[in-house]
């Protein structure tokens, strides 16, 4: 399959070696396609390099691996991609790491509005109650993430999940919420696509 | 430590179980402290019921395990709850699984209003670079979801991920962008939080 990798970075570099090792005919999509770094990428992977414009052309998949700023200009270069398929691996992430689209605030941030003077910290909204019963998978203890603008309410709730037998990974501040919310639909998602609720998530680590 | 749980649900219960279990003193809120299935889950688990108001007051920690909708008249009864650790484990979706709270459109959406000809599926945006390389952990597939509209584009993007190394989980429609993007921000904060890049998201099956 002709893939169009846009971007030739940490991620783009990451998927072209990945899929050409499997077969795969690789093109980088380059503002210069005689840059040096990746005319030895292509050359270590088996891949090639070509303008956007030329790299998209009759391919099935075009990957967007480029920072979420260059988006409008990659765009502008490669025409209206009609038909094929485009995996958009950007982040499109401003100062504070707050999501550039769509995500505005989080029902616990508009739990604190209302009860300003109590500390709240959003976690076990993510999972079925299940694993409430019984967090760990083959031994394995699935994660259980936390946010809250409170260190000290946050330390507490950390021990609790403990207490269930989760694993605690704090993810920040309550704006975090943003982030943890949607984790819970993602999980619906998955045990109707699966037809299981066994199902939990984990930050796996080496 | 003193702690009320309002809501007696699956996921109540589940908390108030694991955390009576660790030695903690569980009280739970309720609209009707003397409903029966109330007062045997209580029995069961050495834990006692009584109305919102009462079980919250002196309590260090208060966890909200009611339906979203309920959250308005569970905090009129509970009160300001000021300097207790309030834990919110509620979700509060609407039809359709779209959450209630700031979250209304993507990048991915974005990217596909502007190629509407093309057909976008978000992907590979949630991790560092280093586990395309090896998205092994100690023999275990790191999961990576993926999002889009048309079925035939995911098919194919599917078995890319799987080329890569990954287990693919189909987390529905190109909107759910709106959950997948903000992954890639819980794994920075984790990484931050943590030391390490060496993390990835696994979806655990029992």
């Amino acid at each position: 399959m002709k893939i169009a990798i846009i971007g030739s970075g940490h991620i783009g570099a990451g998927l072209g070696r990945a899929w050409a090792k499997r077969g795969h005919a690789v093109v980088f999509g380059a503002r210069d396609p005689a840059n040096a770094e990746l005319v030895a990428l292509c050359a270590a992977i088996g891949a090639t390099a070509a303008p956007v414009a030329s790299a998209v052309r009759d391919a099935a998949v075009v990957a967007l691996a480029v920072p979420a700023p260059a988006l409008a200009e990659v765009v502008a270069a490669a025409g209206d991609l009609a038909g094929a398929i485009v995996i958009d691996c950007t982040n499109a992430v401003e100062r504070g790491m707050a999501l550039t689209y769509g995500h505005t605030t989080s029902a616990a941030e508009e739990l604190q509005r209302r009860i300003p003077r109590a500390r709240v910290v959003k976690s076990f909204n993510a999972q079925g109650a299940g694993n409430l019963a019984d967090p760990i998978y083959a031994g394995v203890a699935a994660t259980n993430f936390y946010c809250g603008d409170d260190a000290d309410a946050k330390a507490i709730v950390h021990g609790l999940i403990e207490d269930v037998g989760f694993e605690p990974v704090d993810a920040g501040p309550l704006a975090s919420a943003r982030l943890l919310e949607p984790l819970m639909i993602v999980w619906v998602t998955a045990a109707q696509a699966l037809g299981t609720r066994d199902l939990a998530f984990k930050l796996l680590r080496r």
